[in-house]
């Protein structure tokens, strides 16, 4: 996933509330601004009965390629495909193509963009419905120092708790799950002859950089993704205890950078830095740029925009009803999501219920890089020409991107700096998909024949352009799977392949075996909901 | 000179103002806080009589070893001697203090310090006073772009409109008129067997670095400084039109880092950064510090720190005098000024003798840079675990930069940032010499023989560890010369060694006459001081 959504990939999200099952509602809920539970059910995906579909066949043609399955992971891994540094990613997108024509996909193709491509199959198993499978091609860059194995072997080792893992780079963002759900779908097609539901396709090699052209991708094939039914995505969701957990949506985003420089009405040097001590005489970009941010937050940190959080819709009952779900417990498990995050409390004193609401009900403003002048060690004495910041806002249902910007821009100008130059670098608007739509009960279901019971969250921290799909296209769009990975933006980043005995985890042929359930289970949820 | 006193050597600070000699005082001055000029009186170096001493036979020998001379400018030159990156200052530290001893110092040596070494050579004139004479010998670091010479080839070429240059790094700053000097010495001893004074150079290797380590070599040859009566730096003073000036001081300075972090009780992340999304539910180093350096300015960037300006004293009837002078004609220059600065006008609208009396009188409080998260191209979404600004305040007299540094500390505490760090990485307090001290008057003399009225300036806004001379030994010290240079801290650094016909700036015989009158002058002046 991209830096947006690491934690997606990262078990601090999902992962960090799974745990948090046990206790009583709270009903009254001390909530920061605008957030009003009131709902006093939570949800409990228990109430969900068991999948009861079984694949004995299948599962025995996964027992059987086991080893070429895990080489096929190792396959995959050992492509580099950095976009961030156009690393490998033409080739991985061949390979990708390839491997998809192999299994009988037709029409696959490479989808030129603006950057670097997309990849297109269409499995056409004669299905009244589609199923639409979003992956992403790429991977983060190399870290240059902490490594144990090389990122690129594929090296298969045994780690202390967890058993036999890949790791490399890829493992568990994005290619390990995704190569796992091929893997399964190899074993279908090798076992019944078909899938159960059409298949598309539809890949993006740009994911880490903020999939920045997958709008392109999706407009070329519009046409035959308006024949779609759902969307899906593989992923590793179970954290370190064995503990899956399920996401229906994603925060939205505008990324922007906001730039004070040397102005003719505003002052201060225009062509370049000029010699420190001229700040007796000279305007300063850097304590205005100062100023101007301290606009927008009050002294504490917290959003001070005039009508910053008008828009935001109150939660509504199905977001209640998950939130209630998810925070029981909470208070016993704060201090270990604390220490995950490296911090001592949470925002501004919040409690941890608070804390999980805004996470998941509020908008965010945050500095994400400042710059101006000399950054080194030492001293250097300058009055730069102009300084900038990098800031992101997280969009919750009704925020726009542009209603955002509109508003900052409004405060800044408000305040008397007309002059604050703001560049949007990249926004889009959040995605969401019903706790009750057939394919969320259908997952929920498989997840039930595991074992699992996983905490369900309306939405996560994090961005993705998921509203291309769920949006653009009007499709319900879930993601999720069995299997344990970590270190998706770090160093050693591994995917368990062969859990440790008595482990909860999954190893690849059971994050297999689930992948097969829910084709099928998704297939009856796509039939029952028609379309 | 170091980037704190960049200005000395580039033309925009006194030479800024060096044309202004025309129109008539301006008594009703409506000044920046705190800034009131009262004094109508007006200082004019043409009150001070032309030196009237003649050397003949020591200019005759300058004829004579002017060819030589010029490749003592080049072998200076050619040697680098990067403080920065400790390129060729051993070397550099070697060669002056051979060409020392080759003049006849005696007890030259290399100073160790903590840092770069100094250089100390004493030449026993048998004099009864002793002059000091204060030398950096580093250069700044090599832009990577822009040059188009070697940097350290000695290249002289023809410039349009100036002449043939010596183009090379530290061709101006500071070795060529440095040389320049020795060279004036070398005719005098070969001439007159000695010069008329004793003579101490007490060099640093680190001026470009702010000097750190200056008071160690100055520590070191307490004793023998105790004996000096006066100290003398040589320099190119004269500006591209040929106009000499003249500064009697240097501000002091405080250089400080302030950092916010992730804090047990302020919150946010204390280990590292983390995904930007969770601005939701952790505290921002970021915004603290945001929010911590704006309560030091108003929304326009002016001091805000309570009493901050308390402890400055107001201009004395000198510096007020001094100032009048210089400020004789500043509206017709300033559209000059503003333009040589890349401005469109002066700090908040300030007219030019405002901006003038802030540069001379006031303090300032300036960001040299800003760092904070991700500061490259394009999006990456972080919530950065420290925030660190570079600050520094030009100090004036009776400030200090423990003072300032506390007042700083107690308004950030008083405004709840008690959690911001300050760091103090350099600080030492003004120094200033009198318009009336025998021997700025001497120099005053020496201009005046060479058909210059220099605008002398009480102080420059940049700074100097000047007070070591100033106020540790209690020395009067000016600083001076012929010569135009230009590019100090940029790429085609030059002197002017041969000018255009119909200049009025000096070829380097020039400069070098001026040093040798400047030495009997100056040796008149202790003589006639006193000790």
């Amino acid at each position: 996933m991209s830096s947006r959504c690491r934690r997606i990939a990262t078990p601090f999200t999902i992962a960090a509330l799974s745990a948090s099952l046990m206790l009583a509602l709270s009903p009254a809920f001390a909530a920061p601004p605008q957030i009003v539970i009131t709902e006093t059910q939570a949800f409990d995906a228990s109430s969900v009965p068991a999948y009861t579909g079984d694949y004995a066949d299948v599962y025995a043609q996964l027992d059987k390629q086991r080893e070429a399955d895990v080489a096929q992971l190792q396959r995959w891994v050992r492509q580099p495909s950095i976009s961030a540094q156009n690393k490998g990613i033409a080739q991985m997108a061949e390979l990708l193509r390839d491997d998809l024509s192999k299994l009988g996909f037709r029409d696959t193709a490479l989808v030129p963009t603006s950057g670097h491509p997309g990849v297109y199959g269409y499995y056409d198993a004669g299905a009244a419905h589609t199923l639409v499978v979003y992956m992403m091609y790429d991977v983060q860059p190399i870290e240059p120092t902490g490594w144990k194995v090389d990122a690129f072997a594929g090296s298969l080792i045994d780690e202390p708790k967890l058993g036999k893992v890949l790791m490399a780079r890829g493992a568990t963002n994005q290619k390990g799950p995704q190569r796992a759900f091929l893997n399964a779908l190899d074993a279908v097609i090798k076992t019944r002859g078909k899938p159960p539901v059409n298949l598309i396709v539809l890949a993006e090699g740009e994911e880490e950089l903020g999939s920045p052209h997958y709008p392109e991708v999706v407009a070329k094939y519009q046409e035959q993704l308006r024949k779609a039914d759902g969307v899906f995505f593989p992923m590793n969701t179970q954290n370190r205890d064995g503990q899956a957990s399920m996401f229906l949506g994603v925060k939205g985003i505008v990324y922007m950078e906001l730039e004070a420089k040397g102005n003719p009405t505003t002052g201060g040097p225009q062509r370049n830095e000029v010699h420190g001590s001229l700040a007796a005489k000279l305007d300063s970009p850097s304590w205005r740029l100062v100023q101007a941010l301290a606009t927008l937050t009050t002294p504490d940190g917290e959003i001070a925009v005039p009508g910053y959080r008008d828009a935001i819709r109150a939660p509504n009952a199905e977001e209640q009803r998950l939130f209630n779900g998810i925070v029981r417990g909470a208070e016993g498990e704060q201090a270990k999501q604390l220490e995950g995050l490296g911090a001592a409390r949470w925002k501004n004193g919040r409690n941890v219920r608070e804390a999980a609401a805004a996470e998941l009900f509020d908008t965010t403003l945050n500095i994400d890089g400042l710059v101006a002048g000399y950054t080194g060690e030492g001293v250097k004495t300058i009055l730069p020409h102009r300084a900038v910041a990098k800031v992101d806002s997280r969009l919750v249902p009704n925020q726009t991107p542009d209603q955002a910007l509109a508003l900052i821009r409004k405060q800044l100008d408000a305040k008397g700096f007309q002059d604050i130059e703001i560049r949007k670098l990249s926004g889009y608007p959040p995605a969401q998909t019903s706790v009750d739509a057939p394919l969320t009960r259908a997952a929920l279901g498989v997840y039930r024949k595991y074992g699992q019971t996983p905490p369900v969250a309306p939405r996560i921290g994090g961005s993705a352009p998921y509203y291309v799909f769920t949006q653009t296209l009007g499709l319900p769009m879930i993601a999720g799977g069995l299997g344990h990975g970590n270190g998706a933006h770090a160093p050693n980043e591994y995917m368990v392949i062969e859990p440790e005995a008595g482990s909860k985890i999954a190893g690849l042929v059971q994050v297999e075996r689930f992948y097969v359930d829910l084709l099928y289970s998704l297939s009856d949820a796509l039939k029952q909901s028609g379309k």
